[in-house]
């Protein structure tokens, strides 16, 4: 089984130390390894190869840190992008390059599992799913009413009932829509992991986005390969920028797991968490006795529940609380924990202003 | 006249811009010039020279802000302490240079006058009264009870009436002392500035600081002096660290004004402030429509009444208000503005921690 992550995200929700140039995936926001590294390190057990899909300005820190998490013994190839496409173009070319029945296991590079146990055994069903023809979803029970995420709706337990088949994918739902999923019991998270050959993959994409499998084979055909050591498959695979371009930008779910046939859903409770704001780093943080959750050299007086970080920097807090504080060498926020959500906001305000080119962003 | 400018504080209540390598009076507070600059331009239509008393360590700032605040024009002396022994000695280390019927004119380098003219016209009813043997203090007139201020207790009114001759120095008072003081009309803030002739100071502090007077006479002619342009008076005069030691720690009003006979308050409305605080300096600078005050590059959304300093870096303020916000290189302060009195803690905490041989405070 190969390991495709998908590293293309700009996380800008976690601004301003996931920036273009470091993405969220690439930095230490929960301590010891980055989220990266974590994913490698996850399915090191489950694997024998990778492949890393990412952005060209990126690949330096991709290569460092896959070599430490994966401790340089692992079979790996790189495919470069020149601009993100969205997910799906991105795990056909990736899928283009293996053999049809290779199982593919497709994680993103930025969400965090904390029990590794289950995890192993959800991607154990996934697959088995998979070696069956099915294209496996990773579905998360849903803990509480989240607007934040897509649902799955299953259908069809199969006969072991380790999976299901699915009857829908659903978009965000507002609140009260989100309530009578969980109520219901047979809606999931959508984690944006899923398994399935690569065959079986690019079959139905042929079926119901031709015109993305098409460019997409373009694309990879008119790759760039360069295998640094001049021997084996290539390493590392460059797309042009013209080609990429011709790619139409969909996401997996859109161009084709919510039109397949055989799609199934692996329920799985792994301690699951997208990192999707400052709050959910705060959540998943250790903290103080204090609630504060912080690098070193932090000094808080009569400052409960906040989240610092600034490596490197002494910071003091005195008499606040449910902060916010994210300090970087050229920019910091200040924000009231329960507005983290609101930093992409911040973020396309100052894009708006020109600023991504002073590479704040 | 000479305007003796007192730069010995360290200001440690505006950390962590302001430091012991580079304090309060010499940072950029409230936008253009620093505090000691806007010393030097304030009292330049009084004055025809300058003698400043500062630390070693800050005489290169000094230098260079004088020079640009006085446009390279104007008569002045350097003395530099190798360490502070409080205001009496700074002061007796001036006078003991000048000829005894000079008029002193002594300002702290960190307060900030809002009213010039009023100033203006307070300064030359002192000097009047300096010239008539008084020695003159600054009272200002008590807009409400603070309890950080020492308080001028005036007494009987000169003939005239610009000004009164002082019956007692109280201490900071507590809240309720405080507001008999306003009530009863006749207390006001003690400014720490002073106005006497160089020879009536000296005489006074022979008799009621005698060991004082003796030190601080060993300690000037110990004293190194260097003329930059090996002519005219000795421009620097370096007090060695033995001879500075040796003279006991007073301040003027502890040393003198409390135990002199003919000491003279002058009322005055002059828009004074010490910018003691951080909530100070927030009071005291121009604010935007959300009544946030800082320097260029602060983005504040959803948040009001904050205080931000960071130069030259890019700050986002989300959905908070009555915040402190102060950034340097190498230390953050994120505080409550009404907490901001505490600052000076937060920095005995960090001396008691070692920090201050990092340069830290």
């Amino acid at each position: 089984m190969t390991n495709l992550i998908l590293c293309g995200g700009a996380g800008t929700r976690l601004w301003p130390l996931s920036r273009r140039a470091t993405p969220k995936q690439f930095v230490d926001l929960i301590g010891g390894q980055t989220l990266f590294g974590r994913t490698v390190a996850r399915n090191l057990a489950l694997v024998d190869s990778y492949i890393i899909v990412t952005g060209a300005e990126q690949y330096p820190l991709a290569k460092a840190q896959f070599k430490a998490a994966a401790h340089g013994e692992m079979k790996v190839g790189f495919i470069l992008e020149p601009l993100g496409r969205n997910t799906a173009p991105a795990i056909a070319l990736a899928c283009l390059g293996l053999p049809p029945e290779e199982i593919v296991l497709v994680t993103p590079s930025d969400h965090e599992i904390t029990d590794q146990k289950a995890y192993l055994a959800a991607a154990a069903v996934a697959r088995e799913a998979a070696e069956e023809g099915w294209l496996a979803t990773f579905g998360i029970t849903a803990a509480y009413p989240e607007t934040g995420y897509g649902y799955i709706e299953a259908g069809t337990p199969t006969r072991d009932s380790l999976f299901l088949s699915v009857r829908a994918f659903k978009e965000k739902p507002d609140l009260s829509t989100a309530e009578a999923y969980v109520k219901a019991g047979r809606y999931y998270w959508n984690s944006g992991m899923f398994c399935f050959s690569a065959g079986r993959f690019l079959e139905e994409l042929g079926r119901y986005a031709p015109d993305m499998l098409e460019t997409a084979k373009k694309a990879r055909e008119a790759g760039i390969a360069v295998s640094p050591k001049g021997q084996g498959a290539p390493d590392v695979v460059t797309i042009p920028k013209a080609e990429m371009e011709a790619i139409p930008a969909q996401s997996i779910d859109y161009a084709v797991m919510e039109k397949a046939d055989r799609v199934a859903v692996v329920p799985c409770d792994i301690g699951w968490n997208d990192l999707g704001s400052w709050d959910a780093i705060y959540e998943i943080r250790s903290k103080d006795g204090s609630h504060n959750a912080s690098n070193e050299g932090l000094m808080a007086i009569n400052s409960t529940r906040n989240l610092v970080m600034g490596p490197g920097k002494r910071i003091i807090l005195l008499d606040v609380e449910d902060l916010i504080v994210i300090d970087t060498p050229d920019a910091l926020l200040v924000a009231r924990r329960s507005r983290s959500q609101d930093v992409k906001a911040v973020v396309d305000a100052l894009k708006a202003g020109g600023l991504e080119d002073q590479g704040l962003l």
